[in-house]
């Protein structure tokens, strides 16, 4: 029997910190064959989220990996964006002020390179979606056959059932763009969704950090350089010593579906009021005598519980390998 | 020592067959004196409530209480109302076309009533809200001391953390009047929610219904005549053989808040939108850096888990017991 040929991913990025963990931890991963990152606005602005997949591509030395940028303004255009840098660091890696890279973006557009690899590879491409998702509705709206086409959606983003992380309401990604997170989950394609619900139980401790310090991966040296602010965000934010792992379980999640465990239903995303940006699943334990927004809509995936010790574990030994 | 005085409560509602159980328990109780029902739309339009209110008094010998007749209409005026006839029946008591009753309601509305009391008994009056909280509301804005001279709000309402019941955002009673249950929950008063994440716990079953028909206590007799429309929705709505005691647990939390457990935060309710009457409690795990909608609001309490078992107990028990 021959082996199983990698999974081909694209990474719809804004890095941001996790997100550099993520993209790392991916290229160190024999599962999956990364065939380019699309840039987005959301830890940093897309021009930002551009320059810094290069770098991070330029850094791992794999430059050959195409970037694609991104949209710079929401799907209604209409919106102030919300740009996490006192998260990520203004420079979205930690406040480091590395140099310039010296590859450039793709003339394609995000939303043109997605429509086209999975034209290219139909029912081949996973894209991992780890930023607000206006990249991917766009793509859905260029392309009327690209919902069919793309292999899987895997996406960083919701709070299901519990508090956001923007605020009570609303997790960052699916706040930073409502409207189109709400085209993505209704659009019939394959979602998987990874929510804050599930993220918050996988977290980096101190004592990870001191280990990835003392390892000598050059992805684990590289990222305790850039880890400082964000651990002292989760330390003033949430009172935690240690960090979430929010991208790079998604990440994982793409790499290895078996990690975590769904739930299937319609999601529906809240586009206005005090609770704009809030992700609504409809568990079916009701059926309703009324109609209802949720009704006639494909289902999605949604994140439930995660071996986080084992994504821990992956995420340390993938970045400490090289 | 001299007994405990019996805590004054004022029943707001909209009977309503599980409202009719709530108010015979509480007659039932010797721990708390009626001193009042107010009337809402909800289940019924709100003159058929009133009806409903003095039938079910008469009913049980205790027209001496009065009924103060509520809104007709949402706070803001404007909505259209959301009548669930077709969970209580037409006439709102199983449909069993009972004889009008002979009583009138005193002359004050039902906000004024509340006030009323609440100036008369400071701190001594507990409201158990038992539909849309357009009452409650509307008292809150005819007198700035309301909310601080009424004991405390218990309601029933809300859907945390879980799908509603009249879509999957919305419980029926936040979604009957979203602006006015924002104003109850941000007022300041003492309001602990009952939400249907608590109520879905308690269901009184089939083999239950059988032994309240055997006993001869009256209130046991007539709510089996009226009891088989509720069973009937329940069985078409969720596959269950039994019916959730929504408005009895909202009721025996009044009489003993020992039989929940609560959470505190601040809650706040959309008004507008797919999701528009949900219900978001900030559990405070978070420190926002930016200001958020739940920022410098008072805080409610919210039940968490019930005693399920004892509840179903009581409620059996003080229904037989006459």
């Amino acid at each position: 029997m021959a082996a199983t040929e990698p999974k081909k991913i694209i990474i719809d990025t804004d890095p941001g910190i996790d997100d550099a963990m993520a993209i790392f931890v991916a290229l160190q991963s024999p599962e999956v064959q990364v065939i380019g990152l699309t840039t987005i606005y959301g830890n940093v602005y897309t021009t930002l989220a551009t320059r810094n997949a290069l770098h991070l591509l330029e850094f791992a030395g794999r430059a050959d990996i195409p970037v694609a940028e991104g949209s710079h303004v929401t799907i209604t255009q209409g919106t102030k964006l919300r740009i996490a840098d006192f998260v990520h660091g203004t420079d979205g890696l930690g406040n480091q002020n590395f140099p310039p890279p010296k590859g450039k973006p793709i003339e394609l557009s995000a939303a043109a390179f997605l429509v086209e690899q999975a034209n290219l590879y139909p029912g081949k491409v996973t894209v991992v979606a780890l930023g607000p998702l206006t990249n991917i509705a766009l793509a859905i709206q260029l392309d009327p056959a690209f919902a069919k086409n793309i292999g899987q959606i895997v996406l960083l983003g919701g709070s299901f059932a519990v508090n956001g992380n923007v605020n009570p309401a609303a997790e960052a990604n699916i706040f930073g763009d409502p409207d189109a997170a709400d085209i993505v989950f209704t659009s019939g394609a394959d979602v998987l969704a990874v929510g804050i619900n599930v993220t918050h139980q996988v977290v980096l401790t101190d004592a990870d950090r001191d280990k990835l310090a003392r390892s000598n991966g050059k992805y684990a040296q590289y990222l305790c350089k850039i880890l400082d602010v964000y651990f002292s965000y989760h330390h003033d934010a949430y009172s935690t010593k240690g960090v979430y792992l929010h991208d790079p379980t998604a990440l994982l999640a793409a790499v290895n579906p078996s990690l975590l465990t769904y739930t299937e239903g319609v999601v529906r995303v809240q586009t206005s009021g005090i609770t704009r940006g809030l992700t609504i699943l409809y568990n079916k334990q009701k059926r309703f005598g009324e109609v209802t927004e949720w009704c006639d809509k494909p289902t999605v995936k949604v994140a439930v519980t995660v071996d986080a010790p084992t994504v821990v574990n992956l995420v340390m030994e993938r970045l400490m390998d090289s």
